[in-house]
């Protein structure tokens, strides 16, 4: 159990997979609730503990998967699993009474229960593996839906307490690292894929900033297609923002390869010496190192050692192995850059 | 003989000596002319060659001194004197035809022939050593003098072509690494020092800008003071200003601590990895990392290392040993980079 907090381990935690050049890892999201019970807006205890028990039952029955309920977990912690993507900020809120999570062993697959819906059922995998993860999410959600009725309607497909989630209730993510369109000024495209039913959220930072050169690319909408013509749209938008991406470094390669080593061994050159790292400084320093990783400009790193870097200098995460709640942001920005040193020494 | 121009040997090229914590270097200048012969200013051809013939003799007579024609020297070996301080910008000038040079074999010894006066004598030593260099001078100057009689006043002593130089012609120099003080904004302290008779001026850059916290504290005046005055003046200014230096280190090592650690280890971070570096952001960076090596930040490098630094990284020394005259700015920034990484390394 520790080890999911005071590790790295994360959907991020490996740089392998498809196209991971430029995808850092893919996400498919299914919202469900079961029949029987009142939306999580409108539950009871009652009806809420009886949901709980659904998948405390599903763990136990099924080897692999475990049970947490958010009520026994820190803050700190719950900011942790945010920080790894595993709950969203708002499961993390609240005194968790009534909340629960399902992880595998590791950390691959994440069903937060009682959060909008009953369930958000998460899978993840490093790299591009939009068709991969829906196989896995689909025998999941079968596997559940085995010993469960789901609210389903005819008409609406399956029922979910917002309404952009009806019908397959599939979200599709792909988090995209895009340092080349950033440094070339080419990140416009990104405002189009609103035209096109698409959403792009910068992984870190507020509003319509990205830390990072970060964004996270998913679907609008679920209702009236198919969960194939959803992930093959999302996969045709990525595929052409990874070439877009790519022509960009090529271009920089070509042109301006001298910057470009400069810039990324500079970012590497700050990272190593430092002693103190701001959360959004080493997000952007980290994003020159894996540009130059992707690029084959560092070699002696690797994209999945780079990729550990994100959940390193995350500040819950920060907080929780310096086993002090209290430790202050000049005192987090200390021990950010000494773990970062350690960790590419 | 190549040696001198394609290694960083040059009077700073040790940071051993005294109070080298502060003190890059220290200088006695000694302005002579030789009765016989006209001033350089008013000179003939012939009476320019006399004097380059007494130099000549002089190092032929005393082991351990060669001569060196500045008209056999090309543009760029004499650009690299001037880099090392072993001849002034002005003697560099022209075809240098009637111009010499005396060295001795540490180039710790420089005597420029036919410069504003016939004879320009300069010992250089690492850290303060104005006692000792004066000492050093002194002997030298009997040497020449055995043979050659000197012009001189009974009532204005040595005859110079200027009269700031009358006198005793002496002037002692010392160079000064003042990064707490620029650091902590105390640089001030420096405006007064024309008060009292000294001459500061940035070792690079112009005007009133220094580049990498440099500067050179000097005597005006000549005239009517004794060698000891001159020098003991001089001294207790210099023990100031290193008092003022090393205190204002102290309080940034007590109050600001990891804030200094953390510039320091990025300069040093940059320094060893970026691709490109100017003249002026390298002399910056040298900077930082040698007052991180001076109060023990640093600690794996010593200040005779960082030292070497500050020639490596002239122009025209790069420029000499790409062996490549055309050399671009941007092929300099690349190869000075790389020069810095590799000694580094």
């Amino acid at each position: 159990m520790a080890d999911l907090f005071t590790s790295t381990i994360s959907p991020w935690s490996s740089g392998k997979g498809e196209q991971a050049d430029v995808v850092l890892c893919s996400r498919i999201r299914l919202a469900r609730n079961f029949a029987p019970y009142p939306f999580p807006l409108k539950a009871t205890e009652e009806s809420s503990q009886k949901v709980l028990d659904i998948m405390k039952d599903f763990c136990q029955k099924h080897e692999g998967y475990r049970f947490l309920s958010l009520g026994e977990l820190s803050p700190l912690q719950k900011r942790v699993l945010v920080e790894k993507h595993l709950i969203s900020p708002e499961h993390a809120q609240g005194d968790g009474k009534y909340k629960g999570l399902v992880l595998d062993d590791e950390a691959t697959v994440s069903i937060m229960v009682n959060e909008e819906d009953h369930l958000r059922l998460q899978c993840f995998a490093p790299g591009m593996d939009l068709m991969g993860l829906w196989d896995k999410a689909d025998k999941l959600d079968d596997l559940i839906e085995a010993d469960n009725e789901y609210a389903f309607d005819e008409q609406y497909g399956y029922l979910t307490c917002c309404p952009t989630n009806l019908g397959n209730g599939l979200r599709g993510s792909v988090m995209m690292h895009l340092p080349a369109l950033s440094l070339s000024g080419q990140l416009g495209v990104l405002n189009q894929l609103g035209n096109i039913g698409m959403t792009v959220r910068g992984l870190y930072g507020e509003g319509s900033e990205a830390i990072g050169d970060l964004y996270q690319i998913s679907n609008q909408l679920t209702l009236g297609q198919s969960e194939n013509d959803i992930l093959t749209n999302l996969y045709g938008v990525n595929q052409q923002l990874i070439r877009e991406e790519r022509n960009a470094r090529d271009y920089l390669l070509e042109h301006n390869r001298v910057q470009l080593e400069d810039r990324c061994w500079r970012a590497l050159g700050t990272l190593t010496h430092a002693r103190y790292l701001s959360s959004r400084e080493a997000l952007s320093l980290i994003s020159l190192v894996r540009l130059g990783v992707a690029v084959g400009i560092i070699g002696h790193l690797t994209l999945e050692a780079v990729s550990n870097l994100y959940m390193l200098v995350q500040p819950g995460y920060l907080q929780l192995i310096a086993k002090n709640n209290d430790i202050n942001e000049t005192e987090r920005d200390l021990l950010r850059a000494k773990q970062v040193k350690e960790y590419l020494a």
